[in-house]
């Protein structure tokens, strides 16, 4: 931590931050330039001791050096973490494909949807039994019956599940159904079922929230990381910004970002990044060009009788065209669609 | 809801709106304009029905027109809603101040506090025992401990309390603690939570989330008022912006625009709406100058040493200067400060 | 400024750092905490420097700690700025109001306007003869005749004058009409015609960019101050945020902020900074109440036949309403409207 | 135009409005729904009317539905626009490439880059003259020297020339030495600017504004179009949101989307959308896979003295690199190298 010094300040003032980090264990390093004294903070610090040095008389402003989080970051751990489901790993060499509707609305539509996007490539399923939604009077998802019919979809297709938990207290029962349990981005800073999903034995996807920094998104996975569980990757999913034509906008900054600044394994989400769906597959095809190691994307049977994020999903013959692009991107970036037999 | 039509499309793209609309119960009016014709849908809609229209060819784009949200709107309900907390109310002609510090440390800094903003005006004491904190390694609260201890404080100096409530299982915890249930910002759009305070008996303060829209904002207000909570108040806290130097920006314009569309009570933080202590009487004035029902301030008997967002409290002789102007910019707008035996 | 070099980083990386910063005449003042170690870097620095030391192996950040601007700074200089207009003083104890017209469109409108906002109480006439519009399609002002308008409206009613300058071959011509010259928020980044105001003889005031952080503000007002021209204010107007309800969002925090920052005296603008008549009046008073040195309000005779900006633009009445509540709330704040002969 | 009532406005408001329309030569027509009475506007609509319609009483809100730009909407010129430099053709099959430094800052510098960035495949060379600088002590470009040193590389290596134009009166100059125009994102609302290079007998590049919606970037176009010059093209830099790790967030979205709004080619330049060198390659890819028309990217032979935006630069060995992978993006998605032989 660096304390920054008013250009009007004088001995005093110093002397009283010198004297208080005393106090707390901790030195202070003084650096005087031409313009401002600074002082280096040497010792363990911690996010509260910048609060409390920028109320000392005399100080311009405090910067933090070292960075919150730590189990996160690549400094920690320099390996690519990688997480395996079944057969697949995410975070590797390949390429993993999450396909599914928005929401689970019947066996019919899930199981069909399932065998769809599998026959076109996709490695997990996705399709959501607890619904977040803006208005209350909206569909809200059919609940554990949902969580029971994509339990069926992998029976029949083998595909694993990963569904969103929107509550600790469901944390248990999502869990013995899911494979990998979703964060959404509503609930990146819900701190209570964060902790809860770091006690799970399950694979955590983190959604990146509205309006999160990066640094807040590591944050996160860092409550996650400290429970225990390791097996965290992260989602990009579109930010809120002041565009209106789409519903977010998708980072794609944010995957190399990711990929510098940690080892968790990257997700993009065009369909929730984007919100129509004539922008998925040049966003996915641009996600996978940026170094994502996996995409979510919704596809729907029968996209105008969805009973959520009709306007975002793909058609099967649409996802079936877009899997043929991803492939090549995939192969021109040096990377393989999982569980492909070609290349 | 209207369909825009595009330029280019014709008679059988038209039909086959006109068709769905009818399977659908609804009725579709028609308007030829000079350049696009559009679809004026008659009926009762609701918010998939736009992904839907959106789908079908030759829509250029779909408007819509009911207001999402109803019981929290002023179309609903002309009248003010005004909610009692004892002998205060808020929402009326009374502004309500509501002080104290950000953390709940200890009883002796919670009921030194109480007695120090009591004595300067304050009607509400503030303090929080289950703390949203952005790193798991920074302090989370003293949880029931916290909640004892606020009522110690009520005791002591009669003044009602309000508290946050993190997740839904502690509802009826902090319930049976405080006279006011607080949401937090990072909560706004945690679902399950709005329904369990909905079912509450107590009155609800919820916050805006940092990157919510008014219409989303009143949306959750809308989650708990449908679950029978009609004791709502909304609270601005600031938005996420580009701005750094603040830690939010804080909307002011959100307080009369609440007043146009909603009959619910608002109140205004500036202390987390700007992050520095030497911002927070400026715009506190500011948010009484521009209509706020009430205020909440963060108060701390030493600051410099706070467990929790130091930088952002007032000490009590700053609190107690600011509240005499208060005074004077709330008689200015023709309001006086609740419990005040003056004016 | 400041380097702080990865946790990785050894003696070579900081040795290349510090010969480098040895060859540009700086000094390296090392500082190893228990984590990382960082460089202070003195002498004179500049803003390339921070490039160039990113760039260097094992740097983690760089970080500035000078403030790039100096002349605006209150560091610089402590006491207030005031400009002097004629009579008037803007920036010191006196709340200034600007009112008139958006776009200047008739001799009549004008001058009706000008009779009418003084007898109210307002100080200097607003109306613009070159208007920036979104649209190529949209009205662009008067020119020149609407800057003789403005004159003639001076000459009826000794109101000094404010109006836009867009681009720098108009400089002069404006100036030989206008008492102020206004530079607009989408030129607030035109380098060029800030360099010729900062050449004229007259005030500037200078509009915050749309996506302008007060630092970038405070950086276009020293292009002015440097090139010798001294009577700068700055005008607040709203910035740009994910919140659609206003057409901007007013960032009254910017009001403090300024005046800690700089000497420069800050005006608000209600009427852009929400784009709604009926959010003017509640804005206006909570700028006041938050330290603004003036208010700069439109005002138009038939705001539903303006030519531009009617939206937001007060009648007679509603200004004349207004000016009697800015009176009140000024005075609990300890400020007197300019010219006001109570008190 | 629709023209939304409030639920509890009546037949005389509705009549007013009727009745003014009328007078201005238009033709309302009403539609009563279940819960609200909308009036779709019929005739020649313009945007100031909108302002007009909501002040009316019973007016809830009023939405535009026609697209405020024409000359350059895809309704309006079905086909792709593609623009001739010398041999080169934008906005077809090929992908561009427009390489070079920052800032002209010598001629060996200059022609020593462009030299490598047409070895590794560039088409166009860039290059600054004319800086706009944040700060008025900063580097602000050799002026015409600089302009003489790009003629001078032209003639050396000949890849034709792109440059900013940062006034008006500049036009005329940098039209005499430059192949293309390029207007800043500072700059992309300076309307006086966009009607004088609309006069020039150049192609030019917009660039989008910091805080710019894709409608308010397209109607800038629009302000070039009107004026007669048809050879403009788009350029994507990132726009200004709350991330702080980036300079700006790179809006990737935007590329399919003015494809389908537009008939104008769009280029993206990853290095403004960035700010940091690393981040130059995925996300130049990504724009590739997005449908990109073109990329423009800064290369500097010694990043790390460059004298302006050194972080963003990359080396030589760093642009031959990725334009190896830039080819095989590129041919994914059904595109090739301008110039190229391969393919």
């Amino acid at each position: 931590m660096i304390v920054v010094m008013r250009l009007d300040s004088g001995e005093r003032e110093l002397n009283d931050i010198l004297e208080r980090l005393t106090e707390l264990g901790l030195t202070g390093h003084l650096s005087r330039g031409v313009e401002r004294t600074v002082i280096g903070v040497v010792g363990k610090t911690y996010p509260e001791l910048r609060d409390m040095l920028e109320l000392f008389p005399g100080v311009d402003e405090v910067v933090p050096i070292s960075k919150p989080y730590k189990l996160s970051s690549r400094e920690f751990q320099p390996q690519d973490s990688i997480i395996k489901v079944g057969p697949l790993t995410i975070g590797g060499d390949e390429l993993v494909v999450i396909a599914g509707p928005c929401a689970v609305e019947s066996e019919e539509q899930v199981v069909e949807t399932a065998r769809a996007v599998k026959a076109s490539g996709a490695n997990i399923l996705r399709g959501g039994a607890f619904k977040p939604s803006t208005s209350p009077y909206s569909f809200r998802g059919l609940g554990e019956a949902g969580l029971r019919i994509l339990a069926r979809a992998r029976e029949e297709t083998g595909m694993p599940v990963i569904t969103e938990v929107l509550t600790p207290q469901d944390v248990e029962l999502v869990s013995s159904y899911a494979d990998i349990l979703q964060v959404g981005a509503r609930n990146m800073q819900n701190f209570i079922l964060l902790d809860e999903v770091g006690k799970a034995k399950k694979p955590v996807m983190l959604k990146r929230g509205m309006s999160a920094t990066i640094e807040e998104w590591l944050l996160c996975a860092e409550y996650i990381l400290s429970q225990g569980n390791r097996q965290v990757m992260l989602c990009e999913r579109g930010i809120r910004t002041f565009e209106t034509y789409t519903r977010n906008t998708m980072d794609l900054s944010a995957i190399p970002i990711i990929e510098k600044l940690s080892h968790l394994p990257i997700i993009a989400d065009p369909s929730h990044g984007t919100g129509k769906w004539y922008l998925v597959a040049p966003l996915a095809l641009a996600a996978v060009a940026a170094g994502a190691d996996g995409l979510m994307i919704e596809v729907h049977p029968t996209p105008d009788s969805a009973l959520k994020d009709g306007a975002q999903s793909l058609t099967f013959e649409n996802f079936h065209k877009l899997m043929d692009q991803v492939a090549s991107v995939a192969a021109s970036v040096g990377r393989k669609l999982a569980g492909s037999t070609k290349g």
